[in-house]
């Protein structure tokens, strides 16, 4: 769901009744401030300042006052369609009905999404318990200040409304506080990456198996007896997939020459892929929670007509699966590396040097060292982050999880995957191109064929090697390889 | 079931069924042998000599060739519960019917076991691709060789079969690699270790909500209406089980002096623990498969009267949580390090500095060196490890997951914590004694009495501080601290 | 020089005795190929290729063939001054007469930097062992193939040299090989990356001198006197430096309000800074060997009339430093949050809390959030990725440094720091104007009348914080802040 | 000097001129506090407590307070020569004449070394800024205190101090912190791991030449002339060595059957050790600073008559070359796996595969797995751990360095590397066996007969290959193997 909203042109509808809700919430942070309860952001300081009151006179100041003083990120500025997931994330986090938040506030969400207006959002400056200081600017946006993207333009907000005919919002009590206490931006753009993820694994099984037949491998690790004598449920959706992309290669036909055992990089695909099926699970599975409950503070009860304290912002949960998928991608980066090393070694192949299409020609050569040299930034990029940490705010806030960096990492490993599997492609397909006569498995055979609208078989040393892997690179990232092979 | 196995006295039995299962296994791989099909460490060598031929009247001697020198562990040597860990997994995983081991092999296994013959294991030396290197300690005690301990003692296998009057086991076909063609040894000990974690998990729990008294802070974070509001699983028996502890307590009584937000490292316990405990959870469902599987290749296909070889030694599903776990054992430390900090300083306690009973007395000032020491090397043993590897065998076996690592680390950061948490506790029993006349939860009111039999109140600098801290890490490490709360 | 030839416009020239022994070295690689010496790159062809031959004829072919193939790097494309660099260096290298390259080529790096002609550098794609895969596409330029920077411009290279009246550069025996075997682009990169690093240095001394100005902090530790008892160059360095930067400063006068002791990150500056300053000489010092001796292979030894094969294109020498910087600047970046997080502590500085101009106002209360999560960053960055290599190339190429991520990395921290120093000197700058009346330093007095041309004092939450940060983040990142204080 | 003083016998003086120091020191501090300076640890609390008044009557117990409350230490123990390490080093600090501690005081440190009294010295539970926590065990024991090793035996102090008639200390003015504000621990640790690291760098030179008569490789790449073109210090001077330990070698002669160029892990090696030869120097020259200069706070002047807060006691200047250091051997070690993995491929030596004496014999097929497995460990050591910190003491002690960690990983790592290098020596060894006939290097040779000594040649599989790594483990580990060779 976010991730359609995010990138595509969903429009993002409330139903009726939660808006009744919205109100009846809204009441409640009134009559509990009435009854003189401190309510933090409301009618108390936030952070360190929590002993500091707020009085209703001030309550437009202090929203202004907040939401200018914790607009506090540092660049580089998130893409759009991250900018929309963070907004929508943050919209649905309202409708848990936590924060007694006004309803006009809300709906300037949803005008954000629907008339697709991107504030400019820094993604750096928080430290992942709350993004406040980045969902600042989004919330400055709202109230007419700072500039955001608008149909491909860079432009003052206050323009922006202008041109749509919308008034920028007034944030009275709670608001401010309701719009920047979230993991939003994390948690947002965190959904993105899990998709993301999906889909290179995705792409990830179908390139292996255009390996595995450029390498003329064994079919023998995917027979489903196996399989299911182990009992994981990833491993064994994974082995299914596989013999589904190469059925009818001719891989599966009985080759007496073949060595018994492949190298571990072609033989345990199913395994080590299928462990990453079974953690991306247990990572989709802890941030939905996120998305869909409340990490509101203070939470209302409206219930109880009651508010309480609470640390529902603490994000760990789901930060602790991600850190486990930067490591489980690493996993995907190296065995990747190893299948595309092994292609260019005739000893294994049984083709030329470096899928040389003949002896002069000098091919693949360095760009081993491509591939390698990203995965050593994958590597590095697999260690954790959320414990690095320092207690900030007189050592109220002591603990947090990096929870943005953590997410950011991941997807900068996602996209370097794109370009080490993309160069696994090509060389896959050099390696198909070099066996022609060969028959190969229904998806594979296409995948060979969508890489051939894009770049052409190797036959002179001619052509600026870096252009081709950007190439491959576009092909996987844009998730235009999966899409054409319909899977 | 591993753990009282490896821990305790129960005996192993297997059921009649099984034995005739496995003499049906058994039977097949003669059947398949005399049908001619190569069959990887039974008529064909094993790793890179897998292109070797292994003829019948050489199996014994080949047998007795590969366990030597393929017993390639380096020290420290495993203790006797992790040793028994490893023979029960290994005993369990042969009950799969995937090796076709003759079933005297299998016997012997049980009669370790039950007898306390306990090998000498060395711990170090399988990359975690199955732990061929140190199995191989294992099974040559089998065939009579090497050393074990046996009550108490360390001694020559050969006796110790005279005298429980046991005849040592003569590998036939196959038999060497299906006793050492198995990720038993980390898997083994890694079900001691989630066990290990679960219990101080719950020790963490209990030691939180000590020093939360200790600290005289909030519990409107452990209201159980926001927790159900975040829908985590984790978090929501987290908050119960904390509120359950501090049944009774006077922190529950409303007291207008406290501040209305208490440091993280307090308010935050139940979500933190709560995402340790998802993740827990998550770690034990990918090691029962394991456990409960096989791992075997070649893998032995009763029902399909068939053989194929596999790469199910693959055990990334279930290290990849395992060193998520670490990640999230370094937040519990780092967690209770903060609060152990804070229970110093009197401008959050408004008790004495460093816990001091009087003025004159120093008490726990460099205390916090010691805890916070030991964080550091949590925090380094929380990086991962398992992607870095070699290709080797002529790179055939050029991917692997250095499983025991992972799981040794896990195992020493949970020691360390062993130290920390007790060092929390220490500190918590002091600032609540320094509370005397306040009533104190249901449990952590026991808690504060098992300490109090370990080490007295600090009322003077007249001990060495090693000792308490010695004392405390006893008992958490022994689980008597669990044990004597009978939770 | 690297630094001034890089980023300014002073022209390079070389010695008319230089291009003498270019010529001899020239006629000394024909020597050799006419006397049947087999010479790597020059009648042999490169990398796994290295066994088969090269005829004189096909030269200019496998010329362009090879710097087709290598050119394998991936983006992003390297800054101007980076670019600039690389040449100077590779063009430095061909100096020492190692190579035997033709001396037209060598003329090429003097036009292109003369000319500020910049081809387009992609900066992955090299494992840190000659940047071959980097390198080329400079190579590639000057044959007049790809793209460059030039005026501004990004143009055709054939475009360019028309418009110079050049003519391109057709590569003759071993010039292909001369061109791209070589560390150039991590050892220019790293020349400007230590310059750099030697700024900041510098920067962070008088920044933290401001801050201790605004912290009200002790000047003891400064004393000459201890300072010369630990001996460390560096410590006794920046002590000095630290005393010039703060003399007449008010702290030097009795205060007896003032505790004996600070915090460590004020009271251990010059020890912390000291010790960076040590580290920062012996990375100098090994790097100034790389740049002025040879990394080629094969080596040319025209004394001895004679070729050898060589290892010289090993970096590991000041990669290690390099790795080591990264350590020590993290500590350089822990420190300076430490103070920044004490200068919004009442506690410490008797000053307002968050350096608050008047009590409604909430100020610098969120910012701690911007630098820790920096330092987040950072921490990471610190650790060494120097050793996450793979054998490639037929195992031949079997073991590598990284030295361009390692360069990378500790550019990406240096530029990361200017945040954080930048955030405490917008901090001190505070903490000193809210001690107006007092005397400061006649370093630290011009630092912040130099701040204060950049950023207002903060009076009102009326601005969006970012703003400051972008400004004083601009201020050391270009180095202005020390140019303007003439050190 | 640490060094043999450490391990062996020599007996420890001071000469008579020092004393008059001592005791001219002693009087200062005396003079001072009668004029009614507050000292640090003399009339005033330590840490936290430094706003606290120490009276002169109270001196005794206060000392004997903070000895107690400061042993924090937990274990393991030292060994017995780093006990002796340490405590050298602390008396070589004294005698900077920067404490003005009590000369008895002093004269106990010699009295211990030279009667062999060693306390039991816990080695957790410092943060590497000043060991207290660690150095109050061994203050302890000098006041009778505790446990030490003597002669053999654990004994109480009490009982050891009655047996040599020494009278037990009982430190006065200043006494108690003079003996346990100091980085000891660690630099006297740390001077024992760089002797150590010394002969293992050198022993991996040997070890390598060793290997590469056993792959049969080129001696180009150690021309002198192109070390010579290179200039680093450390390359020159490895590469020297390395060809006097092959002086003779049947690789000098012409082999036309050899390919060009070794793969790197051969062919790098004067590089690469040099590499870590011009770091060690760097680290030796930094930690001789620390270990013949004053870490003391406070510091005593006597010239001036004065004494002044410092904060000498910040390691960070030689901790940092040790982080260096960790990640140096860490290539060391890679290499070294490296050129084992190339011994048993018959592609590279022309030998047989796994070294097998013939074909039926199994031999080095898996000890791959446990190098690379160690390797694994190293590679986790490399990370730095100096930055990984909490703020402590009410926050005034907010920085540290973990410095006795990061000394004990690189002690972790050498020895793992006893094991690596071990190993290689024991296939290099039986490659060179296999290549009988030839003549091997002057040293080489010598090495091999010192590595027959212990361990025969490999030919049959009847043995545990577990008994042969523990013995070349040995002869390393011992240094024995270096000084058989006399180098």
């Amino acid at each position: 769901m976010v991730e359609s909203a995010a990138w595509g042109h969903q429009s993002v509808s409330i139903e009726e009744s939660l808006w009744k809700k919205l109100e009846d919430s809204r009441r409640l942070v009134f009559e509990l401030a009435d009854r003189g309860i401190p309510i933090y952001g409301c009618n108390t300081g936030v952070g360190w300042n929590k002993d500091k009151k707020v009085t209703r006179e001030f309550i437009t100041k202090f929203n202004s006052s907040m939401l200018h003083s914790h607009a506090v990120g540092v660049g580089p500025y998130a893409p759009v369609e991250v900018v929309r997931a963070v907004m929508l994330v943050r919209l649905n986090g309202l409708l848990n009905m936590c924060t007694g938040i006004s309803p006009g506030i809300v709906r300037m969400y949803q005008e954000f999404l629907n008339r697709r207006i991107h504030p400019l959002l820094p993604v750096r400056g928080s430290v992942g318990q709350a993004d406040i200081g980045n969902l600042s600017h989004i919330a400055l946006a709202m109230t007419g200040e700072g500039r955001a993207e608008y149909h491909g333009e860079i432009l003052p907000v206050r323009e922006i409304l202008k041109k749509e005919g919308l008034a920028a919002a007034v944030p009275a009590e709670k608001d401010g506080l309701a719009m920047i206490s979230s993991n939003a931006l994390s948690a947002g753009w965190a959904s993105l990456v899990l998709c993301r993820a999906e889909k290179i694994r995705k792409a990830a099984d179908v390139i292996s198996c255009m390996a595995l037949e450029g390498f003329g491998g064994n079919t023998s690790q995917l027979r489903m007896e196996a399989a299911k004598k182990r009992k994981y449920e990833g491993q064994i959706k994974t082995a299914e997939a596989m013999n589904r992309y190469l059925k009818g290669s001719f891989l599966y036909k009985a080759n007496s020459s073949r060595p018994l055992q492949d190298p571990l990089c072609y033989r345990s695909v199913s395994q080590v892929h299928g462990a990453v099926s079974d953690a991306l699970s247990f990572a989709e599975k802890e941030l939905t929670v996120q998305i869909n409950s409340s990490d509101d503070n203070p939470c209302l009860l409206t219930e109880e007509r009651d508010i309480t304290p609470s640390a529902n912002f603490e994000p760990l949960a789901w930060v602790l699966p991600l850190e486990m998928l930067s490591i489980a991608f690493s996993h995907v980066s190296k065995a990747s590396c190893l299948r595309a090393i092994k292609l260019a070694n005739p000893a294994f192949t049984r083709l030329t040097r470096n899928l040389s299409p003949q002896e002069s020609v000098i091919a693949f050569s360095t760009i081993q060292k491509t591939f390698t040299a990203l995965d050593a930034e994958i590597r590095s990029l697999a260690n954790p982050v959320s414990m690095d940490t320092f207690p900030l705010a007189g050592e109220i806030e002591d603990r947090s999880t990096n929870a943005p960096l953590a997410v950011q990492r991941l997807d900068k490993i996602l996209d370097d995957l794109c370009y080490i599997l993309g160069i696994e492609l090509m060389l896959a397909g050099q390696a198909m191109d070099l066996r022609r006569g060969e028959t190969f498995g229904e998806i594979t055979g296409k995948g060979l064929a969508v890489l051939r609208e894009k770049i052409p078989f190797y036959d002179k040393d001619d052509r600026i090697l870096t252009e081709d892997i950007e190439a491959v690179y576009e092909l996987l990232k844009e998730g235009t390889f999966l899409r054409k092979l319909n899977i």
